[in-house]
């Protein structure tokens, strides 16, 4: 259960570093006096979701990480936000429901099967859930989220991508 | 352990899923008629890596990840590859080199204190390596990977991205 709480415990905090990169691109923006809902609907293919999009999906995907290995019912957000001060305000509410998760919640859930959402009858256990589909969807759109605004000129780096450490002494 | 090895077996699969992204963006190459280097030296900002490092990166990442978490000493592998053959091979290395880990090898990893290779004197938990450090960089590079391929127009989607489940029946 520590190791399965180690995983929510980082997606809180790539969900924090998330909230400073949206900030710098504000801040981007205003300096070259665009509006930064440019950037919330900027993308980097036609086809791909714009930041707004992967911003919900990143959310949402921590949101049901926590929920299904916990075994409990997520609450609905319909990914209806279009401005800076509702794609904000959906941040804190995913952070707010993820702080509602202590270690103990996630005791048994490496072998819990949990169904898989897009093939119906078929589950993972919640070790195969948690590593083969939502960490890499999770960094996926936390990812995708960073490339966008990168490619627009937000100054952003590795130390910005990763945030805080848990380092200490040798 | 199990949960630590679960990690070593995402990032084996997830670059057998980047091998097939890789030769999407080949195909892609030859039915439009430029070389595949062009993608190789493709990028989505001007100081961000281009392809080529990216997937040298993700082989690195995975590299460290599991030589690190088993206190073992990885191989050196110095980025120079430029070709698509020689790209090709590092891959094949990578996986190589992840193949000779088994469950076992990780034993006690979670605790066991592992340097920051870039915070001299400071000490991660394998815990903490694993999840606050290793596997966000690793799907970032992965994702940027992906990314600068879609961005040129490689006919890629989600399920290319996440690759095979260990599904079974509910």
């Amino acid at each position: 259960m520590t190791l399965v709480y180690a995983a929510i415990k980082e997606q809180k905090q790539m969900i924090v570093n998330l909230e400073a990169w949206l900030e710098k691109g504000v801040a981007h923006a205003k300096a070259r006096s665009f509006d930064p809902v440019v950037l919330l609907n900027a993308r980097l293919a036609p086809d791909q979701y714009p930041l707004v999009r992967q911003i919900q999906s990143v959310c949402d995907s921590a949101k049901f990480t926590a929920a299904r290995l916990a075994d409990k019912d997520p609450p609905k957000h319909p990914d209806t936000e279009q401005t800076l001060d509702e794609i904000r305000a959906r941040i804190q509410t995913c952070k707010a429901y993820l702080d509602t998760f202590k270690p103990a919640d996630f005791e048994g859930a490496e072998k819990r099967l949990v169904p898989v959402a897009f093939m119906p009858g078929k589950v993972l256990t919640g070790l195969d859930f948690l590593f083969e589909l939502q960490l890499p969807n999770f960094f996926f759109h936390a990812t995708t989220a960073y490339a966008i605004l990168r490619h627009n000129g937000v100054d952003l780096g590795k130390t910005d991508y990763i945030g805080n450490l848990s380092v200490r002494d040798r």
